[in-house]
């Protein structure tokens, strides 16, 4: 890791060195505020997705202003909230393997866990494994439906019904719902589009969790939805969990989705903080943020606030910025990008530099950063 | 990070954990022997680049078989090498920013540093910070020429001229030489299409060089070259340091190079080791390594040995395999990824698995993970 940190407690914004990863904190707040807005009195509870940011200290404000617990996707990563006193964690993956599955056990017997499955084989292992702590455990297991993603899942009817039987006939595990996430709905561009998967997904999700209550197992909680879409699960009258995980921070893909009457706006609050240190040509300009310092998984960061400046190509540790002129870009000056994808980028660094007025309020760790056993 | 590691040493290759950085260690060293027969007898250097690896035990076995020293790409990465032993390191990059000039200032002092300039306020800043510790720090200064890339860097000619005389006009800083990066070139498919390019960016080189040794400043080193090219720039006559990083790991994208007579065949040593976790429907696997296991921004990872599978999708913590059914996968299955790009996806792991002979042999620490300032 860098052996000091870019910034310090008190120094100025101009001081932070570069590339640093920045947490614009007024932004940050309005977005929990938004979030906390958006489901105030309605029958469905928050669920925040910590894959995002990876910092218990964002996870223990989003459960200071309401939120159940959390979601992880990695066991080691609901560890390192565990350590940090969370103690109600849905892992949204299936947990496939002798050591995960005991780590798993280790986990659920200080906090609440819960898993998905969408295969027997996967039900019998953690049946094994929890038969074995002879009560000393609760494990949550949900199953996972496939409404529209096409990765992980079982479909709604016979397959769906099955697993619910048999973790319904071990009493080590708890049936606790179905897992219904709808990921690649989150970035359709046009609001219709969004609202339309969504209202296949939900279609879905009460298709399997009526084949399922029909055989006589509960299905208390429906969760999934993502930033992009959670309105639409909200209003659904099926899902009863909400699990976004970027609306705290935003990123550069999400603000191209154009949003309809329904959707809630969500600030830029995630920033690469960058600096010129190349001026080789009157059209180029090169930064010192490539992509180990913001991921392009989702493509190349814009540059906020200049939209005279693109960012067109990244290499290991150089930014390509194509300017028109309109505005001079000087060697040295210091510019901040918005990341293609929030998630991957954060997980670069060991640090949240949190910024308010012009000044570093704090330091943040990435705890979890790394974390994806 | 990750609060435990995926495999201790004398585990075996089957019970570590996944998804994991691999290194093959008899594949690593053959791929070291390859890289000293082939500059054995030449008139030019090694200074491998760091940048791939971040791995101190990587650089000191590099100098241990014939390497000068390292390159790495920021000051903070070499900070880690200088603290691990390295005594020789060129920063192949511009350095900006008050706080880094100091730093390189501190590295300087204790050991051997060189970094890149291709404007006349770095060497500014570089003779200003120098020239205040009086004598007490000699930094090596190249000049960048752009040969090919359009990234960093001057033309041969007029400014090339120029930087050198600013730079010899301070006592404080040593002109070293030449950095010739021709970066995209690297992964040009074909042999010819490659040939060419190192062709013309040695014709740039010598261009330069030329145009400055008339004005009476040496030209000590021409530096560049990277794993894709390195026989055409060892060949060329201007050259006389060579820069190769992924040749001791390689990955998917320079594995689908074709190679010509002059290009040397390194092994594949780096693996991502994955787990199938869901297997939802005949024609789709899902394994436990998404982006933040296997970068994906040179492509998709490939599986090794494994023609049948084709990884499609990658999302955070998820890849998804299209299968043709030649052989079954099961749930639960190990498999290898050769991931798209080694650098970034080493930068994602705190720890290499070292493995021989189905055992892990040892655990080398990324040390410089994450270190981008």
């Amino acid at each position: 890791m860098t052996p000091w940190n870019a910034a310090q407690p008190g120094d100025s914004h101009a001081d932070i060195d570069t590339p640093a990863l920045l947490l614009d904190l007024d932004a940050f707040e309005r977005n929990l505020d938004r979030m906390s807005e958006a489901i105030k009195g309605r029958s469905v509870r928050l669920r925040p997705h910590a894959k995002s940011h990876k910092c218990p200290e964002i996870a223990l404000r989003q459960i200071a202003r309401g939120a159940v617990g959390i979601c992880c996707q990695k066991v080691s990563e609901a560890a390192v909230f565990v350590d940090a006193g969370i103690t109600d964690i849905l892992i949204t993956n299936q947990v496939v393997g002798a050591v995960k599955i005991r780590r798993v056990m280790e986990l659920a017997a200080v906090a609440r866990i819960g898993v998905l499955v969408d295969h027997p084989l996967q039900v019998q292992a953690l049946a094994a494994a929890a038969a074995a702590k002879a009560g000393a455990v609760a494990l949550d297991v949900y199953i996972e439906i496939d409404v529209g993603s096409h990765r992980c899942g079982v479909a709604p009817g016979e397959d769906a019904v099955h697993l619910a039987e048999l973790i319904g006939a071990c009493a080590s595990l708890r049936f606790a719902g179905l897992h219904c996430y709808h990921g690649s709905a989150q970035h359709l561009r046009d609001p219709m589009s969004r609202a339309t998967a969504i209202a296949k997904a939900a279609e879905l999700a009460r298709t399997a969790k009526q084949g399922i209550e029909a055989k006589g197992y509960a299905v208390d909680i429906v969760t999934g939805a993502g930033t992009g879409t959670f309105t639409h699960e909200r209003d659904s009258d099926v899902y009863n969990e909400l699990q976004p995980g970027s609306y705290i921070f935003m990123d550069r893909d999400y603000g191209e989705n154009l949003l309809g009457a329904d959707d809630i706006r969500f600030e830029q609050a995630l920033f690469v903080k960058t600096t010129v240190m190349s001026r080789p040509t009157a059209d180029r300009a090169v930064v010192d943020a490539g992509l180990k310092a913001s991921s392009v998984d989702s493509g190349m960061p814009s540059v906020w606030q200049r939209s005279d400046l693109r960012y067109t190509n990244a290499s290991d540790e150089h930014g390509v910025l194509t300017t028109d002129n309109a505005r001079p870009v000087a060697m040295g000056e210091q510019l901040m990008l918005v990341p293609g994808h929030c998630d991957p980028t954060v997980n670069l660094y060991d640090t949240l530099i949190c910024v308010r007025n012009g000044k570093v309020e704090a330091l943040w760790p990435v705890a979890a950063r790394g974390a994806n056993l």
